[in-house]
This record gives C-alpha cells, structure tokens and sequence, in this order.
C-alpha cells in the first residue's frame, strides 16, 4: 500500500459529514487519510462549502497532515481514490417527503425506504449510484465502495450485478444495537455477539451472546426499549417475539403492524408532520451551527439527526479494510449461500469478518423458519425494483410494486406507481426518455 | 398383483361419489375394482346409504362384478385396501359457513382453502388424516392414499412429514384447466402440455403448448374467460398478466385483488349468502335425486356442483399407478428441489410422471422470478400451520396466521386466531385438551 | 411446423447411415422426412457416395418422396435444417488406433471413450462440433443438434456451454440395455422402466421395473449376460454388485477392474489388435457390401458393426421433438440440479420426458452414495478437459489428466500428454498454433 | 462459567501430554484449568505414570494450582468436564505398522491416514471413539470434544453423525504452515491468512495473504521448502502447481504421485524401516528422558516427534471457545453448505470463527474447479468407511476401499480387506462378533 489513503465522500455536504471526519481524526493513526474529497452537485455547493470548511477547521485543531479538498467534479474526486463513499439524496428532502405522502392517500405504508418510497427512492438513486460505479471502473478500479445510501441493501445489489466495482452497504442499525446492547450490560462492543438475520431494513436478532451468555430471552422479555428515532415507537407483543424467538428490526412493525403503523401515519400527515418535516427543520439548525467559524469539532446536536453510527460504522469498515483486521462487522453483501433460498447475488445484512480482500459472510447458527417467506416476498420485489431502476420499465415496476406485501392490489400497484412516477419525473431519466 | 382392487373411499357417503363410481366402471379394463369400501361416519350414515345404493345400482346397471361395501367400520375398510381415497369434510358445511365468515369480521378474506379459513381447515383436518394414515401403516402399508380433502397442499404436506402413508394429493384444477383448453382449441387433452408452477391453490401456468405451440400469450390476452364457478369473477388486468407472461389460478386473485376480493365478499355476506350456503342447496337437492331408486347413473347436475374432474383425476391417477403407464399428471407432491428455494418435504403442485413406483415430478422450464417470495411466503405459513395443527399448539397457529399475506398485524392475527379457534373447538382436541 | 422436415447428417459418409435410413424409411409417417442431406468431407467422398447411393435405392425401394443430397457442403446442408445429426470421427480410425495403444506405454487404459484416448478425442473433436454449431448459430437457429459422436457426454456439454445451439447427445448404450431387457423377460419395451445414474458411459442402473416389478435384483444376479462387443467380456463380483445394489454400464470395468483390464489390453496389444484394427475390416467389409447396386436395405451385417440401435435411438427422439409425445428417452442433457453435486451445466445421461420444446430429466429415485465421487471425479477431468479443448490450454489438459482417476500421477500425466499432443498435431489447430 | 475448568485427555500417557501440560502452564490466565484429568488404557499405565508424574512437576515448578489426575477409569475423568480430547492410538504401533506395511503388498500406499491403512485405523479408533461419546452424552454433554485422534476427518464426521456430543477435529498441518510462512515471512502468524480448501489431510491452501499481500505466487514457486518430516520429500512440479493455483498438503503427493511414493515406500519398507518403526524408537527415548526426575518442563527433543503444534492447536481452540474470542482457526468441522457439492454433515478442514458457542466456517473465496472431484472421491470413501466401522458390515467396507482412488480394482480391495481385517481382528468386536 502506497503513503496514505485518499478517500472521495460522494454527496460530502451532508450534514453527517463532521462526524466522518472526527472518525478519521480518531483513527488517523491506524487509517492514515492523506487526501479527504468532498463531492457534492452544483445545487449543494453552498452546504459543501459549509460543511468543508468546518472539516478544514477539525482537521486543523486535531494537527494532523489530511488534505480536504472540495469540489462538484465527482471524476476528479474518484480518480486514484482507496475508498469512495456515498451519502447521496437524490432528489433531496422535498423526494423524501413524496416518497412519504403519497401512498397514503392509496392506503399504504409511507415510508423513506419500506415500501412504495422505498422503491421510488431506488429508482432515482440506483441509475446516479450506477454512473458513479462507471466512474469509479475507469478511474478507481480497485477502489471499495463503501454505500450508505438509502435503500442500502438494494442499492448494493444494484451494484453487485450491474458492476464490477468491490462495494459493500452499510447501515447504521446493527452498530446501534450493538451500542444499545453495550450500554445496557456495560461491556464493551467486542464481547457482544449479536446474529442478524435477514435484508437491510429487513432483520430479524436471532442470537445475543454478552461475554459468552445467551441474552436472547432477557432481551425479548424488554422489548419495549428496542426502538429507534426515526419509527414511531410502538410496541411489540412480548408472547409473539418469545415464540417468533428473535428480535426484529424497528423497520418490522411496517410489516408486523401494519393497521396501527398505517393509522399513526394518517394521523400524523393530518397533523401535519411527517418525517421529511421534521429532518429539513433539523438539517437547517445544523448547517447554521456548522457555520460558526468558531467551531472546530464536530457539534453535540449532530448525535440526535438520527443516523448515529453511520461514520463509526464506516470508519471502523475501512479500518478493517485497510488493515485486514479479520474482526467481525454487520454488512450488506452478497448472499452466497448464507440464506440458502435466495439467490447468489441477492445483497443480505450479515455478519461478516472483514479481510484484506474484503467481507467474508458468517454462516447463520439459526433461521427462525417463520421469516423465511417474508424476507423472501421482500427480496422478490427488490430485484424486479432493481431492474425496473437500471431499466426505466415501467411494467418491472408494476411486478416490483405488486408482489410487495404491503400493496393491497395490483390495481393499486398500478395508480400509485403512475402517480409516484409522474412525481418524480424530474429524477427519472431511465422512465421518461 | 393380485385379482382385482380393493378401494377405500373416506368421506363415501360425498355427493361426489357417483363420479367416482362412473369412473370406475368406465375405466374398469384397465383398472379391474373389485371391492369398493364406501366410509363414513355415523353422522353420514343416511347419506352413506343414499348413496352407496346409487351406486350399488350404477354397478350393477354397468353389469360389473365391483362388490360395493358400505360401513362406518374404518378400519375394515383401510384392510388390505390397494388404494385408500379421502374426501372428507371434518365439521361439515357448518364450519365452512364459519371458516367464511369470521375473518370477515375482522377485514380479512374468508375463504375456504385461502388464509384464515382455510388454516382452520387445516387445524380441523390434518389431525383426521393422519388417523386414517395411523390405521393405513398399520393395516395397508402398500397402498396408496390419494387426498382430495382441501387444503390439500397441506394435508399432503402433512403426511409427507408425519406419516410413512405412500400419498399424493389431487385438485381439479390443472385437470380443469387442460379440460378448458382442450375445449377452446379442440384437441385432445393428451395434446396439451401446461406447465404448473407454485403451490395447491397457489400455482401460475406458465408454459401452454398445444400440438406443440405456444398458445400462452394467446390466453393470456383472453383472461376473462378464465375464471371458475367458486370464485367470483373478477377480470384480471390484461398488461398485469403479460408482464408477468403467466396465467394465475383463480384463486391468485385472493392475492392480487385483494382489496375488490374483500369488498364483493362483505357486500355478498351482508346480502346473507356465502358460498357454504350455496353449496348446502346444491348438495340437498343432488342427495333428493340420489334417492330416487330409478337413477341408475351420475346425474348431470352433478357437474354443476363445482368438483367437477375430482373423480376423474383420480381415477386417471390410480389408473397410472396400477399400470404403470408413466403419463403426465399434475400432482401434489413433495418438491424434492424441484422449486429449489422451498425445503425438499414442502408439498408442490407440479407436472409428474407416473410411474408404477410413484410420481416423478418434472423439472420446471420457467419459473417466473415475480412470483417466488409469494410462494414462500404462503408455504412458510402453510408449514408453521401444519406443525400447529399437529401439535396443537396455539403460539404456532399464531406464527402462521402473522405471516401470513392476507394478514395486516400480529394483532388482528391473535383475535382472529381465538375467535376461530373458540368456535372449532369441538373439532380441535389437540388445541383444548 | 412446415411440410415435412430436413435433415443434415454431418459425417453421413459413415457406415452407419444405412440405418438411420432405414429408420426414416419405416417412421415416415410420424416424421415425414423432405429433405435428407449427407455430408461428408472431401476425404471421405468415396464412402460417402457408396453410402448415398445406397440410400437412395433404400428410398426408392420404399417408394417415400424423400429426397437425398449428397454434399461436401456443410453450410447448405445446415441451412434451414430442422434436425442436425453428427457422427463424425476426427482423425479417422488412424487417431483411434493412437488413442488406444499410447496410453498402453505409459501403464495407461487405453480405450477410445474412456481416459486418455477419450480425451485426445474430445481435444480433435470439440472444435470441430462447435465449428458445426456456428453454423447452425447463423443458418438454422431452431434446429436441433443430436450428437452422437464420442465422447458424446463431453462433446454435448461443449456445445451446452459454448454454443446457443439446441443440443442433446445420445449413445446406444441405454437402449440396447432395454433391449436386452426386453428380450430376457419377452415383454415390450415401453413396458420397461430403468433408471440411469451418471455420465455417458459411465452410468449405473439404479432400478429396472419389467411390468411394474422390480427385477433389479434378478439382473444383478445375471451378471455375466451384461456385457457389450466392444468392451472385452470380463465378469463382475456379483457379491459386489449385490452390495452396491445397481448395475454398472460396462464401460465402468475400466475402472473396477483398471489392473486386469489393462493387463488384458497390454495382452492383446501384443498380439496385434486394437479394437480399432477390427473396426476396421469390418468397416471394408461393409462398404464392399454397401456398393453392390442390387443392395436395397441396410444389410444384416451391419447390426454387428458394435453401434447396434444408435440410429433407432436418433429417430426416436426426431419423433418425439417433433410430434412432442412426451415419452421417456435416455439421453445427454443438462444437469441442472438432477444430480445435486454437479453443476447444472453438466450433461448428464438421465431418463428424460421428451417434450416438443425439448427433453426434461426425470428425478432420480435412487442415487448409490457409493458412485457419487467417482462420477464427480470424472465429470472434473470432463470439464478440464472440455476447456483445454476450446482454448487449446496444454496446462488445462494436464490438470484434466492429472485429475482423471485412471492416471497414476502428475508426472506420467505429462508426459503421456505430451506425446499424445504431439501424435494429434494434425487435428489440434488450437494447441499448435 | 464456573471457577476453574476440568479438561479431560484420554490418551493422556501419550509422548505429546508434556507438550500440552506446557500449553495449559503458559495460557493459564486466559484458561484457568483446575483439574487435569489424564486418562489411559490398563495397557498404558507405564507410560500414563511417567507422563503424569512429569506433568506434575511441570506444574509445581511453574507455581499453578492446576490438580492432576491419573486414572484408568474414563468415566470418572469426563464427569463434569469442560473439555475433553482424545489422542489415542487403538492397537498401538504395533498396528500400524500393520497398516503401513500390508497395502504394499497389494501394491498399495501403505500410510497412516491415507488410503487402505487410514481405513483400518478408522475402523479401529471410530468405536472406541464413539464410546467416549456416549459416556460424555451422559456424564458432560455441554463438554466440547476435541479430536486429535486420526484420521481426524473421519473420527469427527463419525463422531457428527453419530452422537449429540459437540465435537471439533484438529490437525497440526493447518498451524503448522502457518507457522512455517510466519517464520518465512518474519510476521506474526495474526498477520498471516491462509485459506484452506478440502478434508483433513487432503487440503489445498488457494491463498496466502501475509500482511494483506498476496504471496501464493510466491509460495508456489518455492515448493521445495513444503514437506514434512512424516512424508518423505519429493518436489513437486512447479508447472503443474502454478496451473492449478493451489498449494497442496503434502498427504495429496499420495494422490499426485502415486508411483513415486508408492515405489519409495516399498524400497523402504525393503530396507526394513517404516514409518511405524522409526516412531517407536523416538517414542522409547521420549520416555526415558520423562522418566528423569530432575525434567521439569516440556524436552526440547519432543518437538522432533512429528505432531509439532497439536497440543499448541489444542488450547489455542479452547481459549477461544472459552473466551468467545471470535478469532479463525483451520478446523475440522460439519461443511454445512461449505463445500457445496458435499452434504452438510460431511466434516471438512476449513477456517473458521470460534465463537462462543462453536465455530463458524468461514466461506471461501476461491475452489479450484480443478479438485472437486477428488475431493469428492475422498469423501465418499470416509462416508462408506465410517459407516463400515459403526456397522461392522465388511460389504461397506469393501464398498468404500473399492471407490478410494488409491486402489486399482474391486479384487484388490476385496483381498486386501479380508487380510487387514483378520490381521486387526482383536481391535473390530464389530466385524468379529
């Protein structure tokens, strides 16, 4: 390995961003960044420049040699880069909160990546992921693509078949309950083995060694603490997780309640709110601190955006990378015969030990034989959905919507996707030719 | 083998029986019956005797040497027996009525054989069978049980699991559907080669050559005629169905139309009929022409009774089993890989060579990607509600139903569950011990 | 399907064609041949036209409009043809005598099919098979491809592999066993089942049903009857084959009884013959036979030439494709999860339902665990060998032999390789560039 | 956990004991022992005495409260246990010099663990095996079993199929390379990942990343380097190595260099010595430096012996287990889709995680196409073995050597059986009853 890494953060002016780069400051001696590029489009300039400033400031305080570099020329970024990452909106929060009002008018779930948004937020990043991957084939050949964006586990599937570049998709989830579970026994992350079952969004815990003992059970018994900020909490049904004998993700109760996650929802857009609103009101509060150029470390506020994790998450990945640590992390990647009925390149969230030349899949010591169908019925629909992004073809997208679970009709399929697409219009080259 | 068949027909006293009397004498050559043991319980005995004196005058009209036994005795009946058929309906049209209407209550399809009506068909069910399987291991262990009785995926499942019974399980559907395009096109059925893909109640036909061409897109483009008298018609959408370039069985339309499916069932059960009622009309004028001692045949109404083909299929079924005759039928079998994402024991319904030995399911040519995590999603139900039905074990019930499509929460899930199970309770030892 | 059929006969020069033309001459009215095209190349012209010749009187005699040509035009004879046949020998009876007697020096089975021999032709004979499906690639892309040439197993999975051409292989082993059967016990052959695990030539019959019984055990009882003209006529350990519990082809001596088998062919090596010096004069003899222009069917002597039924076989399956009367045929096709350890892309020689859009393999009931590695062993050195035969790799070609069960060792792999290579120069256009 | 572990050896009068007592000495802190059981036949209660009381003195010198046990009676020592390993050798070197010597007079290989003599060692040791079992299954069923006992691969796929007890095989050969490119390298062995491919003493290593640099390459071009002291060293072909992109354990020259070895071992067995012979006379001056009082630590000469690293692997794999340290040992242990043309309870050598609970196998990234077969070939003879030991039926056991790729026909195997049998008469009550 050459002197320093350089690494490219697609869509660098998120505002998650200082939070990637306190993690390279911490890390800096194991992972030694010597070029950090910050990619964002002409439209985001203004965040960019905020928010690479403040990086500038970290890095400066922490004395450390990182060069940041900022510019809207993703191929500049990429050329030469070890490691890419994406942390892209395609469409920005206006696409999000679409992607959440929309199907409730057909009377269903809306939701950013569940469901009918999920899918739309996949047809308009997908094709954008896909031409970085082309960038990334020509210019950064052996590059790892590390992709946070949003369906993650779709869009690295994406990747996987319509790519050759090395990605791996990450999601904040599992390193959250992995910290939720650390807190609550007060031991350290490593002692922790948690087994997760399933997709991205889509998981089930099956599994809860702490320090060597079997938590499972206990865990089940205290459902009522497993939530997270951005799905409405409500509760699980203790008998039913003790005879499913798994955890799932908050992301389930979509599936598992849908009457009541449906009825909130309603509620909820009535009052006025949804999710999107809530997040851009969060965003601009940051983007006004992160301008104080007084400010030299990443702010306290940054922890409640929601996406907590993310960077350690990404940081600890290329650590491992780089490094060739063979420790254990919670990755999306290709399936191979971990669930043994899905196909070979369907991208699954699975424990992984992370080698040189990347993750190795951890076999499963249980599948609870009830989710098997569900995980199914979901992945089904996102390879047509899949297909239907790389392809622009609206009757893939049709079969995509109609075979998910949580469409009542292929009637409904059909209206709600024409009106999604017509929605979205702008971010959909591949549809509207 | 020996002079002639000994049959055991569970459930004889059915008001499908004179077809399956015709059948036998039709097809007496090349499968020589010699006793017929017509079963049932005591509760049917009058049906029984109305019956089986039809067809005591069916046999001896044909002038055949068929000795028909009629009892209650089960036992005597299995003894010995070559083939031990079942059509038996364990709550009679009673519970049918309550398998139909419940679910309705809670916003669910009430059905039959599909979702919470045809799982508690199931829990009625699958204990019986497996008695009589008791009594075959001991008394017939070389015999084959042929089962009709719905939900006959999963009573074949069953066996397949909890029995060492040699057993196929038999729809009129395909048998129905070759029927159908034998007549559109006129040609012999012989001449037709559909390939069926997916589950008993749950299977999409993808492939329809007929003297060797491709006729599917031709019916695909003429779908309203495909419908069946115990399913309201509803059209399908024509662009839905070329996309997906398979024909679904009617009863796919529980599945992809929901929403319209619900609403016709509420507004027929609020007008007082459901089809139990129906069916309990047809059977009472059919068992008045029965008794009339100068029938000496099947009636034609009889056809109009919404079996029709069932006795046919299964003497064509024991036909080739006796004779070894290695023609194609479409069967309820165990996968063996055959879907190669469902488990080897999972019950199919799927092209087979019949041979002496048994059936040979034949590979499938083109499984339609949409159309797989349905499937699994509806087989993992069936699987979970199997082993509950065999354990009576009500947390499995509760897994089943929760996993099920049709159902929207774990909650609706549970009352329903109750509700159902309180009002089977005289017909479920194994959950009310 | 058009007014009667062509047919191209590539190598039609052979002695065998008589046969096939007789096999015309009497299915006319299920295959109503238009257009029968022989070819040949330019060093078999004289062969070819006695053949020809010979067939048109054949036709005449019968008084059928079928219409023979006789080419040295591959491409015309391809275009538009419906049915494709090969049965080629490249290298002629020369390379044969090589592939039997070089193997012999080094310690080696010396055998036209199976080990070294096998192998240099499948390293002359792919390029050539391929090279004909190029051809029909471009001018008849639906026809069908029936390979008979040797190794058929291998030579079918080339063209599976590396071809778009339709293709199935066959071989006269499986029929002529259900002759014999047929024979033994004087019953019909469409009322014997059999069932067939492995790889051509090397297979193992599992279950033989004569009229439904099972007489497997019978045969194996009879071991000495099963033999072939080609293979020397040793006997099997029937204490051995009891416990195995199946049939073994004879090719399989080969490598039951490697040491006495090789001592034998050392033997007769010495004493001046190979099989390939008998094939030979026989072959003389029969085109003497063959030019006598009173000559006006396919004479007696012909059926002792060692491919007995190869032609019956080739106008079974022209039949069934094109009437698609789903009858069962052995045959080499593609795996595809049938024998669950190999590839699906693997030929394998299995019971099949002949189809009009092709065969489908029947499951297998029984697969001995004994013969599982010894068929995977082979299908290893197939599949190696297949490679270095389409790239001309000599380091595949070693792997393939270093690989093949019946090579002591790496060292005698190479150089028993290299002095086959260099005998074959003339027939190896990719090895020698 | 408890305080303090109790680990049973039986076998422990073994040479190797004083290298484990070492082990368990160094490693006490993350392995607290309290109890040392070692356990030994009547027959070896010589050897247990010296052995043991050497262990003693290891254990006072270092300071440790670790009690030691020396006991003839099994039971006594696994009651309670944590772990339990077996490094025994039924029949003594007496037998195997058996099993070294009779092959070759069939022309055979004649060696420990490969072919015919590997056999007979496991149709000795698996019963003795599997009474550890059950007395384990009784008196310490949450114990983990470790085997070092040869063949490895077999005892611990016997041990999966027939007992609950969890079980793990272990071999030196894995470590002992590591150690090798470690001590090459100048690296620490953490740094070093070496894949594993295939069973036990029939592996390929298919990548070497030292520091995260790939050095196969390099490795391959320098094979002279790789043997071992108990396979005599003959070099392999650098081209052939380098084409098949795998480095093979020495055990496959057996395979690749059959006439070689087979040809060296019979001059040496001429030359009076084997392997057997040349152990007995290290193993007699092992003993008397035990018996020195004044030895109170592990003898330098014991690293000659020729199992170097065993008892270094042996609490290395407990340490994790006890740990839950999650790090990746070569392992024997159930493939579980690993090997996807293998059953799932084929046991296999291939790297895993040791997690708490057991080890997970770590998929592998690259099987060269090239040995599946073998492999294969292999493992259907261990199945077929295995079954013959537990059996004792002698037509399995014919079954199995006449399918090993080592021996040249079923009459060989036949004759070669009976004299291996009879000459291991008092070691196989389940041949002999």
């Amino acid at each position: 390995m050459k002197q320093g890494l350089k690494i490219a953060v697609i869509g660098g002016g998120s505002s998650y961003t200082p939070e990637l780069v306190e993690g390279f400051i911490l890390h800096y001696k194991e992972l030694p960044v010597r070029e950090l590029w910050l990619v964002d489009i002409e439209l985001g300039q203004r965040k960019l420049d905020i928010v690479g400033n403040l990086a500038k400031r970290m890095v400066e305080q922490a004395g450390l040699p990182i060069q940041i570099y900022l510019t809207t020329d993703r191929r500049q970024a990429i050329a030469g880069a070890d490691f890419v990452s994406t942390q892209i909106r395609v469409g920005m929060l206006e696409a999000r909160s679409r992607d959440e009002s929309i199907p409730l008018k057909y009377g269903v779930i809306g939701q950013e990546t569940t469901g009918p948004g999920g899918m739309m937020k996949a047809l308009r990043t997908i094709p954008v992921i896909l031409g970085i991957c082309r960038d990334m084939e020509e210019l950064a050949p052996d590059a790892w693509l590390l992709n946070f964006t949003n369906p993650a586990g779709m869009v690295t599937e994406a990747v996987l078949k319509y790519s050759t570049v090395k990605s791996i998709g990450l999601c904040n989830a599992p390193i959250g309950f992995i910290k939720q579970v650390s807190g609550k026994y007060n031991v350290a992350p490593d002692r922790i083995y948690a087994e997760f079952v399933g997709l991205n969004h889509l998981h089930w815990i099956t599994r809860i060694d702490v320090e060597g003992e079997d938590k499972l059970d206990e865990m089940l018994a205290d459902t009522a603490s497993y939530s997270a900020k951005n799905v409405p909490a409500r509760e699980w049904n203790p008998e039913f997780l003790q005879s499913l004998h798994a955890l799932p993700t908050y992301y389930l109760k979509y599936f598992y309640m849908t009457d009541a996650m449906l009825a909130e929802q309603i509620e909820s857009f009535k009052e006025g709110g949804n999710r999107a609103e809530v997040v851009k009101r969060v965003e601009k509060e940051l983007f006004e601190l992160y301008s104080d150029l007084e400010l030299k470390e990443k702010p306290k506020q940054l922890e409640q955006r929601g996406g907590a994790f993310y960077s350690e998450a990404a940081v600890n990945l290329m650590r491992s990378l780089y490094n060739g640590t063979n420790d254990i992390q919670t990755l999306n990647v290709a399936n191979r015969g971990t669930l043994d009925f899905l196909p070979d390149d369907a991208s699954i969230e699975v424990n992984c030990v992370v080698t040189k030349t990347g993750p190795l899949p951890l076999p499963l010591t249980k599948i609870p034989s009830m989710v098997k169908g569900l995980i199914h019925a979901v992945k089904t629909y996102e390879q047509l959905a899949i297909d239907a992004a790389v392809t622009g073809d609206r009757n893939l997208a049709i079969q995509a919507l109609a075979h998910h679970p949580l469409i009542p009709s292929v009637e409904v399929a059909i209206h709600l996707l024409d009106e999604m697409l017509e929605a979205n219009r702008d971010y959909l080259p591949n549809f509207f030719v």
